[in-house]
């Protein structure tokens, strides 16, 4: 009856925000929920799975699919290029799933061009204090380092101005549950669900 | 830390819809919603409690109410006046509660008006024919009166394509937890969370 087509996902959070976590949790809770994995061109470290991982390709295949429209979004990091292959996120987006991708914030204004459908939700710390004890606590970076993720986490914050949700994770358990209610509502934001209306009406 | 003010939320939904045991439903289980009592200028019925069941007061109070931009929204039913109080809502609001507003779709524009902040959310029953069915079922009005019930609910459905948030009730528990859903989200659109960005950078 309705239109069947997945909502694309688009998150980004800074390094200390616990994005992993409460992503872990949603997919262990979701069935229709689909993660996007990223095509890179550098090599596969060990214990890395191609197409689990990453989708290991060379860089003249990058290249291509960049030329053909065919990565959502890119980025260079360390002389390496990362990006979103469009097709498979097509593909299950048709057949019926929700996609997330986790990217960053250029990558998301990339995709959001290219996907104006698509629903982006960046997810705050609850203060760059807090961040900086979070990361600190990890214990594995020096004092450097960690000034560096946090001038690079108050960059990311500052573009969270235009995402389209935004979630402080302050409890774990409540920004659990935030996530879980957008992944839900979004899909019956005006916009995706007007089309509903003619449907009803013409069912007479 | 953050604003908070609660937020407005304005339901809208034909008869029919199964909009009654929706929000009877949610109400069950969110302790943090208030269901906002209309004025009326009608005459108690048996049973009825003043500010239980409705505000009931006279065509003077209510005149004045509106001439002083004390009410959201109002309609003459019957050759009585039906109408928001403000006041009740704003205090509501700023208590922190989220309040359900339950009223017909040009109330809900004359609310949109005043403020601007509120989430509209309209319920569709699954098809017209379908809504034809239920109120034949409930056996209690002759198909004349159910030809005119389902004229105005086309009307009001139509009225649909403005809200925010569009429902389908075709299952029940399916609504219900889209509803819940909405009223978690719908909190954390940008419009009402891009205010902790600031926050969340100042506190360094």
């Amino acid at each position: 009856m309705t239109n069947e087509r997945g909502t694309l996902f688009v998150v980004s959070a800074p390094s200390g925000s616990g994005k992993g976590t409460i992503l872990s949790e949603v997919f262990k809770n979701s069935k229709n929920v689909f993660y996007s994995v990223s095509a890179t061109t550098r090599k596969p470290r060990p214990g890395e799975v191609d197409k689990v991982d990453y989708f290991f390709i060379d860089k003249d295949k990058f290249s291509n699919l960049v030329e053909s429209n065919g990565m959502l979004e890119y980025a260079t990091y360390c002389e390496n290029l990362y990006g979103t292959p469009r097709h498979e996120v097509e593909k299950k987006l048709n057949e019926g799933f929700d996609v997330i991708l986790e990217i960053e914030t250029n990558g998301a204004m990339q995709v959001r061009e290219k996907m104006p459908d698509a629903t982006l939700i960046f997810i705050l710390p609850p203060s760059i204090k807090e961040l900086r004890r979070r990361l600190k606590k990890r214990g594995t970076e020096n004092d450097d380092v960690i000034n560096k993720r946090v001038a690079e986490a108050e960059a990311e914050i500052r573009q969270a101005y235009s995402y389209d949700y935004i979630l402080m994770n302050n409890e774990l358990s409540d920004a659990i549950n935030d996530f879980t209610a957008v992944l839900r509502a979004a899909k019956l934001e005006n916009k995706k669900t007007k089309i509903l209306i003619d449907e009803v009406l013409n069912d007479a």
